[in-house]
Order: structure tokens, then sequence, then C-alpha cells
């Protein structure tokens, strides 16, 4: 009750407003209750507040993590996208996504026996703890155990060993800047086992199409099946998201779900996800079309991994 | 040069900020280069500015309506979506949508003969065709007659003339209220010829779900077939806009394009439309499903117009 209000330099008179270089001359603005917590991490600015309409905001770096109203769109299409394209995930890793949603979408497939959660800053997790509470109610579950650390480093000791690598990371800018490159996707690679996929938090394809282009391409090198879905969130940059899936087998078809759930399970199990949904992710405007397709073929005429012909 | 620099109470600090009571608690938030025009119409509040990073941006009473840098996503999805499910769409009639970008989109159709529009604010066209040229173009076709003047008045003198109706409105708040009551449903449907399509600006599904339910509920009463569909659009609040699109044909599958173009067509004609985004644009998440699901119930409980089951 004595202590001082909080503040931070994103929020001026009652509004917060969203910084980052990497979508100059727009921003997404929120009004703002009450300011819950601000540190400064080891790896990043932490800021956690009440928004007026959109519940507790988890931003990191001045850029918006989460909301309360509309995470589920994200954790679920990032975790069902491709554990519905695998036919039987029982050891699923998640690289980043301290919030806990993912670990929380994860638990949901029953062949599961084993999440394991690799983020970087244990501040994002002990202030989700705190003040996310539907999202971090995933590191309940007993299937998930957490390991405090770099996810270069833990990937480079693991071979073989999951099903199923998704990478809930920030923008390529900071600490998640590593996993945007070529090596940290063939790390990925190497410890998937045979049939194995990967799910990357994969940037918006209005703003950032360059980048995209150059991680389908240098992943095309890596994995034999390479593909580019999105997603709906309303409070990212441009109301939008997108996802890099990787699949070992060269014939899998990542847009259409091996498995899927009853409708009625549908409706108890997700707010976002559902069959026709997965297939939507996948069909792509026309200008994401046109630059997906010229990034595939850039990486099949330089050679590239699996049994496609040039 | 010596004429005083514009303002405009949406406009601080080098920033444009929407308002509208209709999101509270959010808005987007885009860098001014300069105000290129401001007037109070008869109607409402008109502004265009150069953006930093958007081109040219309209503005009606402080809420964008298109920006040069990606309003096609929303040109092309609200015309191609009903003139791809007719089967020989000829004549059209375009309620609204003065900067020209719909009716640009109609005349790609070789099989459309006459394109009608009514805009009521004849500023809105008029600030297009001077700052806009790129939407504003369609006004130059042959096959486009515009007509300044109300809506409803306009289609009460109308009796099944048209195949295609589509309503590019803005907000309802203001001059578009009218638009999103059943009366101006029931008067489309008379100014249909049989077999005939309307689709009409449906809001967010993020925002605005209880005010699309009433419309669907109304819409399934007046027409055998109703459908809701969405597209990604960066400068709309939450990042993405519906359609409303009904059907004369109780056997029409609005969904499923009846005609669709080339894959070379397709790149040549359209940057966000193609069939596959045809498809994607009514697959809907869960809780949209389940919203649409129950208003369409609702509608065919108490009895409803074709010859579905209740």
């Amino acid at each position: 009750m004595a202590t001082e209000a909080l503040t931070h330099p994103n929020i001026r008179n009652g509004w917060f407003t969203e910084s980052m270089t990497m979508w100059p001359g727009q921003a997404l603005t929120l009004e703002v209750e009450e300011i819950l917590h601000h540190e400064k991490s080891t790896f990043q600015d932490v800021l956690v507040f009440q928004s007026k309409s959109y519940g507790t905001v988890l931003v990191l770096d001045g850029v918006v993590q989460c909301t309360e109203r509309d995470e589920f769109t994200y954790q679920e299409m990032i975790t069902h996208l491709p554990l519905n394209s695998h036919p039987n995930p029982k050891r699923v890793l998640v690289i980043g996504g301290g919030d806990g949603g993912v670990v929380r979408e994860v638990v949901k497939h029953e062949s599961v026996e084993e999440v394991v959660q690799c983020e970087i800053d244990e501040v994002v997790i002990t202030v989700s703890k705190k003040y996310l509470p539907t999202l971090a109610i995933g590191y309940e579950h007993p299937k998930v155990s957490v390991h405090i650390g770099d996810g270069v480093k833990f990937l480079a000791n693991h071979s073989e060993e999951f099903d199923v690598i998704i990478t809930d990371s920030s923008d390529p800018v900071g600490p998640a800047e590593v996993l945007y490159q070529a090596s940290y996707y063939e790390l990925m690679f190497k410890a998937l086992r045979p049939g194995g996929i990967i799910c990357a938090q994969g940037e918006c394809q209005w703003l950032h199409l360059p980048l995209i282009k150059n991680v389908i391409t240098f992943a095309r090198r890596i994995y034999p099946t390479v593909a580019y879905a999105y997603s709906s969130v309303p409070t990212y940059p441009s109301g939008q998201i997108g996802f890099i899936l990787c699949s070992k087998d060269p014939k899998a078809n990542l847009a259409e779900p091996l498995r899927s759930w009853s409708e009625a399970d549908e409706e108890r199990l997700c707010r976002y996800y559902n069959a026709q949904m997965h297939r939507a992710a996948f069909m792509l405007p026309q200008f994401t079309k046109t630059a997906v397709n010229e990034a595939l073929e850039t990486a099949q005429q330089e050679g590239s991994a699996g049994n496609s012909t040039p």
C-alpha cells in the first residue's frame, strides 16, 4: 500500500505502446489499469500489466508476448499443428515458452508421455506462475519437466530423442536471435527421432517476408518437408503470427492432420484450433504463396535434403 | 507553400491513433508523414494522411478505412468471394465503397456487364480520386456507373435486378448503422435476381461476436443460405475483418468457388485471393464456429426462408 506506483517507459498517460524496430511506423496500444510487475532480468526487460480489455499482459523488451484474452490462438496452433501432424508423439521438447501456455496444450495429447521445457529466463516462468496462472497451469502436469538454460546448448546434448520440438520464442532481436539460424535448425534435426516434426514461431507474413523466405530456404536444405502456416493473434503486430513447420519424413503432408479430435473434443479442448483450422492455416494468401514457393525452389535448385526431385 | 499545416484531433506528436467506442482499450497507431486532407463532409469526418510505412491512409470518423499497403486483401476478398460463388454474375451493385477499390476488383470478372455503385458521400469519391488513384482507378472502367445517394433508398427502387450486391460499408456507428439491420437485408433480397448473392462487411469475430450473431440470425430468416467468412487486414482492429454472405439459392455452398481462375491468372489478378484462400476464409476458429452455429440454429428454430429442415 505504501509502495510507489510502478512506471515503465512504454506506458504513458495510461496507455502501453509497443516499441520494436522490426515493424517501424506502426504500433499497438493497450489501455493500462495497473502495472503489476517490472524488472530487468539477466536477459531482457520483463513487464506485466493489467490491461483494460485484454486481461493480464506479458511484455518482453517492449513487445507483447501474450494477453489473457487472446493467448489461446497462438498456444493452440503452435502446439496442435505439429502434434496432430505426427502419427504418435510421445516425447516433446519445448524451447522457450516460459509462460507455460504451450506445455498446457501439449499435455492435452494422450499419446504424449513426457514434455521437456527448456527456457533460458527463469524470471519469465516465475512471473507467469504469479500473474498468468491460466497459462502457467501447464507446469503443474506430472508429465512436464523444466530445464532452465540455453536452448542451443540443451539441443547439442540430445540426439534422436524427441518426436516433436516446438520453439516458442520471442522475435529475432535479443536472446532469441540464434533461434532463427540454420545451425539451430540443424541441432533440432539431430535431436529429432525419425519422422519427427518441428514447429517454430515464424514471424508475420505482412511484415517479415524476407526473413521468412530466408528461414524456409535454409530449413529446406536440412529437412525434406517444410511448410509455412499462420494464425490470427489480435495483439501481435498486424494481428497475425506465422509458424515454420518441418518434418524428417519426406512424404509428410503437414497441412492435413493425421490425427484429429471428435467435434465434441474439439469443443471441449480448444477455443481456436480444430481440424478445419489446421488445414486453413496452410492455405496462403497469393503474395505469401509466391514467396514461399520461391524460397522452396531456391533451396531445391541448390540441392537439398530428402528425396525430392530438384 | 504558405498554407498552414493541417491538424487533426487523432494525430499527436506525429502519430495517428484510431478512436472508436466499438473497441475500447485498444488502438492502432500509425506514424504520420503529412496530413494531405481534412474536412467535415455532410456525413462524416474525412481525413487523408501520408503514413511512414503504410502509404496513403483514408480515415472516416477517426477509423482507418484503407491504406495503400494492405487495402488489396479487403477489396479482393469482399469482391471475389461472392463473385466466384456465383455461376454467372452479370449485374453487380456496390453499396458504399467510395474509395473505388471494390469496383476495381469487380471488373476483373469478364462475365460482368454492368457495375452500379451507390455511395452516400461524394466527398469520399472525390478525395479517393485525388489521393488514392490506385483504388479509384475502378471508376475509369466503362462498365461502372456511380449513383450518389442513400443505399437504402436506392435499393427500394430496384427489384430482381442484380446478381451480386456488395455492401462495402464503415462500422455500424454513423451513416452505416442502417446497413446492419434486417430491413436492409430484406431490401437486398428483393433487389437480387434468382440465385443472387450478397456480401457485406461483417465486422470482426474477435471484437463483435454478438453483433455478428445478430446479423446472421436475422439474415438466416430472410435467406436460405448464410455464411460467415473473414480475411486478414493488418490495419483493421485486431487485424481482421469478416464478411456476411447470403444466397437466394438454398443449395449454394459459398465456401467452394463455383468458378476459379487459373494459377497464372490468380498470380496476375490477385495479391491475396486465390481458390485456396476462398475456402480458408470460411473455415472458422472453434469459438466463432460455435457462435455462428448457434445463430443459425436460433434462426432455424423460429422458422426461416428456404427449404432447410428446422
